[in-house]
């Protein structure tokens, strides 16, 4: 098992390194806390899970932000990770990560030339950065940006396949990005970006087959055409915690992006379980106090300032109490049953997070606690390298 | 007019420090935004107002989480702000603000402790400290980390006025608790918090009246049998941005703790118009640009790590687009008409965010910009000085 190492840059505050060694009853409320024995058990499980499939892992690191938590995916034998920000590639590589991919549009002339800087600076330690476009107007800033040294960066061009965000609209849109990058020196034609978010979060596992038959379907029609051109689409990249499993089993996608397996929300918890995905656990709690209490409900001191409910409230860990509203500094707890009883002023509840990712961007450090919620001890303070990193 | 001041303690990263002096283009994108001409403006009407119906202002500083800004708002008129939390008062205090309300309950004995040393600390220059509580576990919590001495802090009962959130559940349930705080020497015996953050929201001012009614009766009550048993309660406080006209005209309330007004976002600005209260200004933006562009829709590259979506989506400044989705890095845009034009590749647009407190809460500092958004110029850089202060 992979266990964490203090990066010299992530010196904590005082008042968060004598946790170290502590039982959990010392964790001040409300705090992002990570079951380390949890994470490890998702972490090993996803490793196993692509090595067995012969699929690249590079776990979207937009999720936990941390450069810690993205070298000990590398350990366990992740290619490297994904970001959605240039400022996240930048903090991530200031950490000690080598391998990023940008699996995002980036148009701004002054922020290609930080991507153009960091290509440089990865190569030069031996790493690599990637980058995704979907317009010719994004290959030529990015060609103009990095000047004419060659193979500087890895490009993958972004099909929309079904979430109708970002992408070229249609498989027939692939093949003239295509040529262009290849007439970039300093450009490398990587492959296809196809990821369906909207498709991660579909309840039942019909609904997610058959939205993964439609992100196939338009692959397949991107990659013919390229390759009846002349071309090649070396490496197709995509999935999430939702569909991991449908991506590792097409062999159309060569390298899966799932980031939310290492700490699992409330969200991904209500999707139905696909056996052809391992099951992983809640690593990721809010530890919060009621700090009110009703008749009817108890009020705990952990709003959505601490945990993001852009994709549902949180759950509450271990008891039959559900989440009936959040404010920003405030979660209203109910009990689930008629006849269920309620915690008392002062007590401490677990919340699981509806969706980790923005939740983790809430908090400046994650505290890292080994041997459980209720006896544990504070192993570790993990810091959020890329927290606020939006730009 | 007010003028920021940079106080010692917020000193701005370099990157950022560049920015002073420079016009609006160069601001990367995202980044949080404020016309502090609109703010000034803001602040001002809301300042005579309060004078004008004999009330006093403590706004929220929840919202802002700044020590510059709460400066600026007490140099205005405001007798003080309010904060929801330990930490929030804390760093707004460690940034020169003396005269802080904790509107909400503290329960655990160490974060007492805090409180009962910010008490002394505050009081020793001439400041003054508040806090709320709704149970007599609260009130001998927060008497035994005050300790001996006398009037070391204000407190005040908070009652649900139809939040059904915190708050003691009844008005009669008010005289008991101003019983033991007259017991405890270091407690003074403050008022009534009486807050209902629902009706704020309520879209038509005569559902906000009748929420209101709701509110003056139960406070009536409360001091109705307080007065009875032979104490007072000698300010009734409370009031938000929805409804402050209301209580400052009732007669009742002696303190508006409205905060959105400096700021005013898009879901207050759904809000019909009550003609008891002034009308307030957009102040705070999300700069973004457009990244991803399609025959039906654009992507621009904030999200809701940007910007708070829990109360609805933003809006688009200037323009006739409406937003039909975030997600943490990207917001979707479609034009508002049928035959409405779709902005380019590149362009800059500046979303209004749907709720101001916890989208300010994203950021570090805030930019400020004078002479408005198009031809303005970088005049200041207002630091978060509370962002993720959530203990």
């Amino acid at each position: 098992m992979h266990h964490l190492t203090k990066s010299a840059a992530e010196t904590w505050p005082a008042h968060l390194g004598t946790l170290i060694g502590q039982g959990v009853a010392a964790i001040d409320t409300p705090a992002l806390v990570v079951d380390l024995d949890a994470m490890e058990r998702n972490l090993a499980t996803m490793a196993a899970f692509a090595q067995q499939h012969g699929v690249k892992l590079r776990p979207h690191a937009k999720m936990h932000k941390s450069a810690t938590l993205a070298r000990l995916q590398m350990q366990a034998g992740a290619v490297g990770v994904c970001v959605q920000k240039t400022s996240e590639a930048e903090a991530l590589a200031a950490g000690g990560v080598d391998d990023i991919y940008i699996s995002n549009e980036v148009i701004a002339p002054h922020k290609l030339q930080r991507v153009a800087a960091l290509a440089r600076a990865l190569a030069a330690r031996g790493g690599r950065l990637a980058i995704a476009v979907d317009s010719l107007h994004g290959v030529q800033a990015l060609a103009q940006a990095l000047g004419p040294g060659e193979n500087l960066i890895d490009v993958f061009i972004e099909l929309d396949v079904g979430q109708n965000r970002c992408g070229v609209a249609e498989p027939a849109d692939v093949l003239p990005l295509a040529q262009a990058i290849t007439q970039q020196p300093a450009l490398r034609l990587a492959g296809l970006q196809a990821y369906n978010g909207r498709a991660q979060h579909l309840r039942s596992v019909a609904e997610r087959r058959a939205a993964l038959d439609a992100v196939l379907t338009r692959v397949q029609q991107a990659r013919a055409l390229v390759e009846a051109a002349g071309l090649s689409l070396p490496l197709v990249t995509g999935a999430g915690s939702g569909t991991f499993g449908l991506e590792a089993a097409s062999g159309v996608f060569g390298e899966l992006q799932a980031g939310s397996y290492l700490f699992m929300d409330a969200d991904y918890a209500r999707n139905d379980l696909d056996p052809a995905q391992p099951r992983f656990e809640h690593a990721l709690f809010v530890k919060s106090q009621v700090m009110s209490a009703s008749a009817t409900h108890v009020v705990v001191d952990a709003g959505h300032k601490s945990h993001a409910i852009d994709s549902g409230l949180p759950s509450v860990h271990g008891l039959a109490l559900e989440c009936t509203g959040c404010n920003d500094e405030h979660s209203t707890l109910r009990a689930a049953t008629a006849d269920g009883a309620l915690p008392a002023r002062g007590e401490v509840l677990w919340l699981i997070p509806g969706h980790c990712d923005p939740t983790v961007n809430l908090h400046d450090w994650m505290i890292g606690v080994r041997g459980g919620l209720q006896a544990g001890t504070v192993e570790q303070l993990i810091r959020v390298s890329a927290r606020g990193a939006l730009s």
